[in-house]
């Protein structure tokens, strides 16, 4: 499906906006945004079939979304979740959602990023692999342990066919021009969940990729401003495929 | 169905306690809550056959609920949309919350409450009241303008047949005893949406109104712990009709 798609620039612009004029708090938009990657997953890989989810989760605000996406997906019914969180923020929003975490009884792996025994194991265990590395405002180069973690994601993805769904940005790639280097210039997400909405690197997702828009809290009237398109959501989803 | 309920002194202690062992901050909480009562309605009336929707906040979080609420019922396409809140808090997360709703379009009714004349007339051309008025913290007696304002709903219900949603306790209801006088003696809401869990009050339902839990943000271990039911939600619904 064709989709329009918002550069770098604005989106970090818009969601500035969102956040200003608007009047949403980044608790609100994190919360929505995890909400609709776990709808996403649920759709895409629902929990009669796929039973274990890791998520990798990165130092930012995608991480964040991650550690929100985790928890919706064990009140989804989800049973083997995961959290590889190896650098853990401390801002007291990224704290007190590892709190939650915590109360679900999520296991968060955030200490053993040296040795990835613990990574590897759990890809190996999972059906589903979360990439909530990195979103669009990441720059290369990929740094440690980062660049590990993704070999190992992919690693378990084309060796062992693990489901890996992508938050907003596939990690490694540039927001505006997709793979940033060899490491990753095959990396295809089997799903990926564009957030707010889809950044030019979407036009680099393979036809194999399936395709969702989350964050259903943009207004007609920003949408307009902005050039983003709207699809038609099904009912109270938060998340719409492509 | 027969359900458990969650008295008044130990709502407001789990309510303390989501915020901070749990380490939920209020605004999500907030969102998920009225997120659950927009999908409510959106189950009971649905948009394809009801049009216009008037919310009628109080001043404390049970109002929080319904300006959040609103928000989701646009996106989830409702047309006709009035939040009727005639003593705005001033804290910023409410402050915000309205910020949110005019960027949506939304008309925020808050300032004739002496006249009535806009309630009347939006009451009129209403389908679906959403009474978010007081919540399970409320105590007796009801003081104005809110006294009337609840006259003027339940007219409103039994005159000209309009629906009401009320969010966690029908206003004028005590937590533990249900109607506190008899202006809402009769007063049975067409549609109530529990929140985190049934208080006494919804003991006193009628069986002709719906019950709805929401606020699917539980672990089973503060379930267990507090004596909460927790049902079977379907998919990734925010809300479960008990």
């Amino acid at each position: 499906m064709a989709f329009k798609v918002l550069a770098a620039a604005k989106a970090a612009a818009l969601d500035k906006e969102l956040m200003t004029i608007c009047g949403y708090s980044i608790d609100q938009l994190m919360e929505l945004a995890g909400l609709s990657v776990a709808q996403s997953i649920y759709k895409a890989f629902p929990p009669a079939n796929y039973h274990n989810c890791v998520t990798l989760c990165g130092p930012g605000n995608n991480g964040g979304d991650g550690l929100v996406a985790a928890r919706h997906l064990k009140l989804f019914g989800y049973k083997g979740l995961k959290v590889y969180y190896p650098r853990p923020s401390s801002k007291p929003l990224f704290l007190n959602l590892e709190k939650q975490l915590a109360q679900f009884e999520i296991d968060v792996i955030s200490k053993d990023d040296e040795k990835f025994s613990r990574l590897t194991s759990e890809l190996d265990k999972s059906d589903i692999i979360v990439d909530a590395l990195f979103g669009f405002s990441f720059h290369p180069p990929m740094r440690a342990p980062f660049d590990r973690i993704i070999e190992e994601m992919l690693k378990a993805q084309k060796l062992k066919g693990k489901k890996i769904v992508a938050v907003d940005i596939p990690s490694g790639w540039d927001v505006n021009d997709g793979p940033i280097n060899e490491q990753v210039s095959e990396y295809q997400p089997d799903v990926l969940v564009s957030l707010t909405a889809p950044k030019p690197a979407a036009l680099k997702l393979s036809k194999n990729s399936r395709h969702y828009l989350g964050g259903r809290f943009i207004s007609d009237e920003i949408a307009h401003r902005w050039g983003i398109e709207i699809p038609k959501y099904n009912g109270v989803d938060e998340v719409v495929e492509l």
